[in-house]
């Protein structure tokens, strides 16, 4: 029952359900872009070639959706591959506790020096620990936002964080993953351009908010130089036929993008408002589209398994380094799943 | 046109023609087995959940297929993927030039010491020599059969080399990424299972066979101790849904592989034939769907570049270490093809 990451369903649903409603991976519930299938299916001869090696139409399509030159815009085989990649930047790692857990065991394959030092309580930055702990020469993994908190670092904090890095000659990894469930504010690509991204590696993904785990589509953007060494060092053609052709497709969906937007925000209005209501948990704020809940008198194990009985699948916690308290996180779903989840999650607060 | 790969199309379909007909990458002219389309259509939703994180379904898929156990089976995005987890294994990596240039930069991207020698002017190997010079604790990388030779390796001296392998507690990985293209003979891994895999890796692939480049499916087999270590350094969810969902299907296709394995068989013996009669070239022998062509009176670049005139791309040779004349390799194509690629060529040899 120790979860490494969500969306194992497989490992429960032959037990229980073949219908699990999964709550433990955090992926747009409204699906992917309608037309992405027929959008495939019209070129799927091509899945007969080797994709373009060099990705020069994907890289075009991606610099005009995030808004940079091509010549800047890393690929993944999902953002896990750039991750991996990074790590051959510099011998040492830093980690703020709790993040996604693929950081330190990417970086222990890879044999770096790991530090790292712990968020505050809210889960904002503590700068301070920070510029305490942070060695020179050092790559600076950030969930932006994190995970599991769901928080973004403020635009003032994280531009402190960036005098800190460049001061340090450090390089500062923002994982960006969830970055368009997030409220209007700052975009760290339009920030950090203006600097060519001196030091800095900023990743994105089709993963989540276009709802395409299974595909493995992550990018991301970069200072020229640095961005021609990972792109060098990646594996060829290691983005598929399927994630190079969706470039075309999915990053002009603004009706898509904007939908998606706003039915996030208001289910996580609603939960958030809902969730604040029960007794015997805590809910964090979040910018995401999932939610970190302490629980105050339950087991992980118990929360897990009453859950599971009544066909939800959510993700404990445990595993995640630095979150010394028995916690759950809830991914926001359709409107009828997320009452769903409310009526089980009040039954169990209630028995 | 110093061509690293085969499959390049694109650098050249502008400035000549959007239909090239490209004899520069190995690919199964039949194409995919016709009805995965429909295969991957029924269940496209899957593509909004991750895989399996295990990969469960699709490691018995390819247990069942190559006959081992699941336990013994490796997975890659693309057998490149494989190539470099295997690099984790030794210090030092021995190369027999010429060979796929991956396994020489997946080395060095991974800081690792090479050593190399030659194989015989006829492409086998030479015993002797990888006696003399192969050191303790090495990675050795083979291809059977060879690109860009095409010629496997016979049994007798496999199994020679396989014991100076043991002898000297190296690592043999075998790439059998056009296993199936070759005529009936051994099965290295019914041949290395009797001794659970003990410092062999295998690697296989759906790439060439299976006509699917852009799907990026690769995998092989191992002892389960080294599998188990392989695959936890593997990138999670390095394997999409569609290369996934493909494993039910395309190894099940009994009469596509009869086919396929026929049709090259015929078309093989055909080029060879044909090619044979053509003064100015010399031919390398094949047991695979691709051919080496010694140029005797021409450069690479005057033969690429008829070829391109003429709206076919062949492969040059001169990115290959320890191939030291001038060299094109061509793959075997549709019938039709073929005969069009041989009017080419006489042409080319008769100015």
């Amino acid at each position: 029952m120790n979860m490494k990451h969500g969306g194992d369903i497989l490992s429960y649903s032959e037990q229980y359900s073949a219908d699990l409603l999964d709550f433990s991976s955090n992926i747009n519930p409204l699906g992917f872009p309608k037309g992405l299938k027929e959008h495939w299916m019209n070129t799927l001869g091509n899945v007969q070639k080797y994709p373009d090696i060099k990705y020069r139409h994907l890289k075009e399509n991606i610099a005009n959706y995030l808004k940079c030159d091509s010549e800047e815009v890393l690929l993944g085989n999902g953002v896990v591959e750039i991750i991996d990649s990074v790590m051959r930047l510099k011998d040492r790692v830093h980690l703020v506790y709790p993040s996604f857990g693929e950081y330190l065991d990417r970086a222990l394959i890879h044999g770096k020096t790991v530090e790292s030092s712990l968020y505050n309580a809210d889960y904002s930055i503590n700068i301070e620990t920070l510029k305490a702990k942070l060695s020179e020469n050092t790559i600076l993994f950030l969930g932006n936002p994190n995970n599991p908190s769901g928080l973004r670092v403020e635009k003032k904090i994280l531009l402190e964080i960036y005098n800190l890095v460049l001061d340090r000659d450090c390089i500062l990894v923002l994982d960006e993953a969830f970055y368009e469930f997030c409220p209007e504010d700052y975009d760290s690509i339009e920030l950090f351009r203006t600097n060519d991204f001196k030091n800095v590696v900023i990743l994105r993904a089709a993963t989540k908010f276009f709802a395409l785990p299974g595909l493995r589509f992550g990018y991301g953007c970069t200072g020229r130089e640095m961005c021609d060494f990972l792109e060098s060092t990646r594996l060829p053609w290691s983005i598929s036929y399927f994630a190079d052709s969706s470039g075309e497709y999915i990053f002009n969906q603004k009706e898509y993008i904007e939908i998606s937007k706003k039915y996030i925000k208001k289910e996580r209005n609603f939960l958030l408002t809902e969730l604040s209501r029960f007794k015997g948990i805590h809910v964090f704020p979040t910018d995401s589209n999932f939610i970190l809940i302490q629980l105050l008198s339950h087991s992980e194990e118990e929360v897990f398994h009453f859950f599971l009985k009544h066909g939800i699948l959510v993700r404990t916690c445990s595993s995640f380094q630095g979150l010394d308290f028995p916690c759950i996180r809830i991914a926001i779903r359709r409107e009828d799943e997320n009452k769903k989840l409310l009526t089980v999650f009040q039954q169990l607060l209630e028995k």
